[in-house]
């Protein structure tokens, strides 16, 4: 790069640090978000348990609420229980598909449900994860309105990010991010299986 | 519900079942992925620390190489870095408006390339997150066709997950899966700043 360009590059660089410096200091406010990752893609959950661990490595507790996984293994959990302040509760039977029993789904998501609105009452919690809850509200096996509601209604410091395909129109609209993982490209369409450490 | 409603759910789940589990036993195939997160939605970084946790939790090694930023501290590499298995090298030196000279940013985009490769050397390691690698191609810090090429020749078992905005579309190419994390809706636009534990 000759000095010239060097030269350009460092000036529309100060420039731009000027606008970013600018943006930055425009935004004051500090709030509890309510997020929300939606869309077809790989990412959702995974992302959700990436700012668990965030979370609970700057010291505040954090819930998790499992709305539709129950028991089976994932890689995240162990490692996450043993920092001190995460709870976590699979409160699924599995897929609708698995269980074959809608009053059962229906009966596991109130459970999760009452499981979350009590974790969303403790005081100190700095996030509250409610994995695959767009499901249970896809499925009406939750009052989408009646959710929303007492999201809206949490403490004001409290983070909570809602993950699954499918969001609800109402749960959108309150929420002040939403991500939508959009699949661009997945490897289950090339035969690949699920694999440990990836998907599990 | 009545019982005949139950039982059509019954038969309807039963007969998802049988589809879900040909499509799962028709997934065999185990390899190591390339995975890209792109998009200018909030996740991607955070996804591929989630799948590092994940991977971590399995008892394989993880390797973490971020090519933009830099010293500062974010909350999850503390927890992370107490897991046995971790390396992390953070070889950036901030945005490209901070350092406000290119020479440098390309230096500091090889630094991180020439770790990366050593990782990807390295024998047993389960995952390698290329934190914000693709900002580092969309300015031509790297050569995209030579990482391409490095990537595709890695070791069969390595998964390896690529981030940042405008992945390379040769990049997208050679992957196995890609998940556009689409902004849908932003809080940084309603003026909420930067917060600890949401987004460092």
């Amino acid at each position: 790069m000759s000095e010239e360009e060097a030269a350009r590059h460092r000036e529309k660089m100060a420039r731009r640090k000027t606008v970013q410096d600018a943006e930055v200091a425009g935004k004051t406010i500090e709030k509890g978000l309510l997020m929300v990752h939606t869309g077809k893609g790989k990412g959702k959950s995974t992302a959700a348990f990436g700012l668990a661990l965030r979370m609970l490595g700057r010291g505040r507790p954090v819930g998790v609420v499992q709305f539709i996984k129950g028991a089976w293994s994932t890689g995240e959990r162990a490692p996450l229980e043993a920092m001190p302040g995460l709870e976590w509760h699979s409160m699924g039977e599995g897929f609708t598909w698995e269980t074959q029993d809608r009053e059962r789904d229906v009966a596991a998501a109130q459970r999760a449900w009452e499981k979350a609105m009590a974790l969303m009452a403790r005081p100190g919690l700095g996030l509250l994860v409610l994995d695959e809850v767009c499901i249970a509200l896809r499925y009406d096996y939750l009052d989408t309105a009646a959710v929303v509601a007492a999201l809206q209604a949490r403490p004001p410091g409290l983070h909570v990010v809602a993950t699954g395909r499918n969001a609800p129109p109402a749960l959108v609209e309150a929420a002040d991010l939403v991500t939508e993982m959009a699949l661009v490209k997945h490897h289950f369409a090339q035969g690949v299986k699920a694999q440990e450490g990836i998907e599990f």
